[in-house]
């Protein structure tokens, strides 16, 4: 079953992909490697802001973990013409804005790194960092980063 | 001298590995390069927590540094079956965990990089960034990740 | 026109690199790519301290970014002997040390992105993330790091 079967089997439709004004791309080729920029949370063309521990649950972090994930694969899907390229997810670095008392980072990064499982199967079996940050651009509530293996 | 040679002569013995629960793994291959899942601080099995700048001190937060060390040593060793095969420490990245007014997050990391550097002599000289951040998983005072290029 | 002849004509000039006391290295390199260490930001060999959003401007924070930018190439002429051997900038990471509501850690990134842009010309456009965080080595304002492809 390729990719784009699962993904409509998971009835998620890659979205348009966003355009960064300024002096950088979404994605960038290293070697064999393709390093995605950090992806805020949006929705409806809206930023998801605010932050964990004080404004949003967990569940709702996560939940907008996993719609990063769906925007990070409609980068990737731009980037590489093809889904099937994707050798691997290799790195996950998941940025939560917290308050200093929140230390389920991880719990919100899970909606991020489930769906690649999810989608990609075991090339969606990545290593990973989730931590809380101070702020996040535009207030979003979770930004996150991904290096990929492309074929 | 072998890094195993050297690990025993500093009367380091690696521990059993971490096993996440979640849809990640500790270590992913990228190309020739490894990249290291961010580990948090463990001592006995039990998460060493707490702020720097508050309830611990930097050298506490080094102790934690070099032990977290220790931890992904034995991912690697678990990852690449032989820590001989490790070319180079190529990049560390250490998150402090720590109040807003904290400013020796690179005196944290020296617990990290200096015992690389003991134990995988030239090969471990790796590129750095050190930083403190809001919270991390669990509440842990640190959290490292690395890149490790591999033969 | 070369990368010098674009510096010469932004008349900037790269400045001696730092050398960093602790168990690690400006610049390391991983395969094909060279993992540049984080750099703070320093003025007259002084760190330039300070919160976004408190004591520093978003074009305060910028102008630090831009100045980072100039160091990295210092760092990256003097590892790899000729700033010719750059094939691509792929992936900067900036850290903003901020207040809790600071929310332009992108505008203070583009210091950075912006002069890489104008040096390297197509060559210079990468990957990104920026984010604020709690607190940087010796209070420093901003602090960046790349991944940076060499021939």
């Amino acid at each position: 079953m390729s990719v784009y079967d699962r993904l409509r089997e998971l009835k998620i439709e890659l979205p348009a992909v966003s355009r960064p004004a300024a002096a950088y791309v979404m994605a960038a080729p290293g070697g064999n490697l393709v390093f995605v920029s950090g992806h805020i949370s949006r929705r409806d063309g809206k930023v998801v802001t605010g932050k964990l521990g004080a404004e949003l649950t967990t569940e709702q972090g996560k939940a907008a973990a996993r719609g990063i994930a769906v925007d990070m694969m409609a980068t990737l899907h731009d980037f590489l013409g093809d889904l099937a390229r994707v050798r691997r997810i290799v790195k996950v670095m998941c940025l939560v804005n917290s308050t200093q008392e929140f230390t389920e980072a991880h719990l919100v990064a899970n909606g991020c790194s489930e769906l690649l499982l999810e989608v990609f199967g075991e090339a969606g079996r990545h290593a990973r960092s989730a931590f809380s940050v101070a702020q996040i651009p535009l207030g979003s509530c979770v930004e996150i980063e991904m290096v990929v293996e492309a074929a």
